[in-house]
């Protein structure tokens, strides 16, 4: 009990290095720096202030570039009758083993005469739903998401990244034609991979998932796939192309310009809370947290320093002189005045990833300017008062560009090319990243790449490369350019 | 099914008159304005971005507010071990009637251990996890939010008002003194009050609800309580204060400044999409919606008049002109080129409520003026598209306020003071709207004017105002001058 309580505290100077234990790491980092933590009901966890902030700024983000393209917020309810969740056949298979059922209900816990599914992806009651609103070509495209929590009954668990329970949007589009559906996952992916570049300053590779990786029930999936730091590539979003496979089982369909009835075509896609944790393993340190600026929910963290109560006196009238000047350019800032020595707050804002910190003393204020600390390099430097909104803001665009760089930076270190699935295999015995193949295409070897090279496996098809040379597993000529990774 | 289809045909005319059937009235124009439907799925609803965008709009409002006050956004988990549930005595027994229990996982729906509660309201997971970060004084107030929906096993269902999922936010804060928590329900109030009336022009009583209707577990319930166009009273919110109730379930507990452990003060306060349906009821007419300005997803709708192509390509020119501006300032509006007569379009654009409307002909265009139509008053005037921004920005301004003054005048119209039981029964047999009466406190009293009434109950107690003359029900001094309703 001691020791949970110890964890649970507030404020936390230490964790483990990243580089000697990268997993407890990562639930250290997580959780100290108050992000979320497991809730108590199994497999579920329960997001905290500083990691819900990041993931508002994203929700943002996103939500104002579908709405730019005429995309539509709906609520669609939370339970699925059995039926519905039961007609489009891969799509069930595919998720029949991560359902949650409610069965009963009320004060003496009746029995319901159907079984009712927590959704854990909506594609299939949307589809018994949205046929109403779609009679002619007129009512087309319908662009809709929603934003709200799915639940998923998996058995591994890792925060953010895999839990009982996740937030997310789901996009679901119905359309008049192929290309337009295509074109709309296209899109989507090209948002996706903004929202990974330039807000949470992850570069990705972007392309198809291969046959074994598509979403159940999809004629194709986009991905775009990270690089953490540990070497392992984590899939960050997916957008989906249905085909008319969806508007089939759900009778979808729609009177054309010639009055004839057709199927529409659809597509989905989502963007989830497993973000917040790409954040975390894409840019941490051995002192913690990252974080973009333009996600960051405290940007700047500013420590006064002083001795005595005539100290504090005289530093905290040097701050709110210049404070508003942040608060007004829209600077996000919080000044630290907890009752702890000077050096336990430095290392408690390195922890939570803070990009710039102020240190502000006596001699400081004298001086009219604040010693600007770099969470990235760890320069420090003094920054004059005067002009100093402007300044951050310049400093928070430069850290943005700066964190992109030395995420890119360490993908291109660690992306090889290689040609033989025995090469493949003594690669990631001794390194991680990605590797760049070709491949025949054919689904019982991409089985055997994950098998003998103990979870290796194709993340990304490159479509815009042609494959240069043969199957890495085959010998034969090869069809796809592949990237390769163990992932999470 | 061809009945289906046409109700649900995105171009619509016509609805049943308010003064006809209101319940009928009600709705066809949520379902007909693209508000909301049911689902298909019994007693669970779909909101339509129509509908959903008012809510987008009060989220945005309500949030704003309580981050500026300090409250921070959280996600706990949807579904709630039944032991965690069971633990505040009065709180479980409201709530038990209405709970979802998931029972069953995965792909052979397998018994669960223990069941799961979907969430009804969080207090009680909350509860239990709030306090592993609560140790000390310096750790309060903790002020937790979160927008989610619930679930709750309702027999009645009315679109936006009741239904087995709705979306809310719920607020739980954990104070060091009651002093704080009971200032914290009532800054809420305010809060909620000003959402209400600035933002929704729906004019509100306020004040303190009789055990009665006090929420289960609770010390006292605040509320605010409207008054609907059929003269029935909606409760639109309610902020509860706790005192140590739940702090003593939970045992969630802090060091003081003397270090003795002493359990926190608590509240929790939700305000939910009902507030939807309280825009419908508390502004509309016989011609549909009329959706205040400040949450209107649109705001002006502007329908084009021309004859033939070289018509319609004047008019056009002549909005692409002007249109940039309104975009500029801020301006939701939406110009309807859908192939229908431009009489159809002014029902269409009614029906749904939007403010203002503009018609744009071709000697419109000669003149470099529009035809602004009044949603509530229905006067026309030209007006020059010199200056247009700043004119329609002034013009939606103006009509929020108009709404308010209408929606006042019509709740004062609608208030009395009555002395008796029996008038209050006479009362209620022609009239609705509020009756302000003295109360001498007694519960079994309270019970009878509801039997005896046939459902008028007490709404708010007016805390500011001492009560006059006898007790409605006993003749007895009075305590209380309460506000009497039938209410939703």
């Amino acid at each position: 009990m001691k020791q949970e309580l110890e964890e649970q505290q507030d404020f936390v100077k230490e964790v483990t290095k990243m580089s000697d234990d990268f997993d407890r790491w990562y639930t250290e980092v997580v959780r100290k720096a108050e992000m979320a933590d497991w809730s108590g009901v199994r497999g579920m966890m329960v997001v905290r202030p500083y990691g819900w902030a990041m993931w508002e700024a994203i929700m943002r983000a996103f939500d104002d570039m579908i709405k730019e393209s005429g995309h539509e917020n709906w609520a669609f309810p939370l339970l699925i009758p059995r039926e519905f969740l039961m007609k489009e056949a891969e799509h069930i298979e595919g998720f029949a083993p991560e359902v949650a059922w409610v069965t009963k209900a009320g004060g003496r816990m009746e029995e319901l005469e159907d079984p009712l599914a927590i959704r854990p992806t909506s594609e299939t009651i949307i589809g018994a739903i949205i046929r109403r609103y779609i009679q002619s070509y007129r009512d087309l495209p319908k662009l809709t998401n929603q934003w709200n929590s799915v639940v998923r009954w998996e058995m591994r668990s890792r925060l953010f990244l895999r839990s009982r329970e996740f937030w997310w949007q789901e996009g679901h589009t119905f359309h008049a034609s192929a290309k337009e559906a295509i074109e709309e996952a296209d899109l989507i992916l090209r948002y996706y991979r903004s929202i990974a570049e330039d807000w949470l300053a992850v570069p990705v590779l972007a392309g198809k998932k291969s046959p074994a990786e598509t979403f159940p029930g999809a004629v194709h999936t986009l991905t775009i796939e990270g690089l953490m730091r540990d070497g392992l590539a984590l899939q960050m979003r997916t957008s989906h192309y249905f085909g008319q496979n969806f508007a089939n089982a759900y009778d979808i369909s729609f009177s054309n310009r010639e009055n004839e009835r057709e199927l529409c075509h659809s597509t989905s896609w989502g963007m989830s809370t497993r973000l917040v944790g790409a954040v975390v393993m894409g840019h941490g340190d051995d002192s913690g947290l990252i974080v973009p600026p333009k996600v960051a929910p405290i940007q700047v963290a500013v420590v006064p320093i002083f001795r005595d109560d005539a100290g504090r006196s005289k530093v905290e009238a040097f701050i709110d002189g210049w404070a508003p000047q942040l608060k007004a350019a829209g600077i996000r800032f919080r000044v630290d005045w907890r009752d702890e020595r000077p050096g336990d707050k430095y290392a408690h804002w390195e922890l939570k990833g803070v990009p710039l910190r102020l240190n502000v003393g006596g001699r400081d204020a004298d001086a009219g300017q604040v010693e600007m600390v770099d969470r990235l390099t760890r320069e420090k430097v003094a920054v004059p008062v005067a002009g100093i909104a402007a300044r951050l803001s310049a400093e928070l665009e430069g850290f943005q560009k700066k964190l992109f760089e030395r995420a890119l930076k360490f993908q291109r270190d660690n992306t090889f090319e290689l040609e033989t699935l025995d090469e493949v295999i003594a690669h990631y015995r001794e390194k991680g990243g990605f590797v760049w193949a070709s491949w025949c295409g054919d689904t019982d070897e991409e089985a055997r790449i994950k098998t003998e090279s103990g979870g290796v496996t194709i993340r990304v098809i490159d479509e815009e490369t042609k494959p240069s040379g043969k199957c890495l597993v085959c010998g034969e000529p090869a069809k796809f350019r592949v990237a390769l990774a163990k992932a999470y």
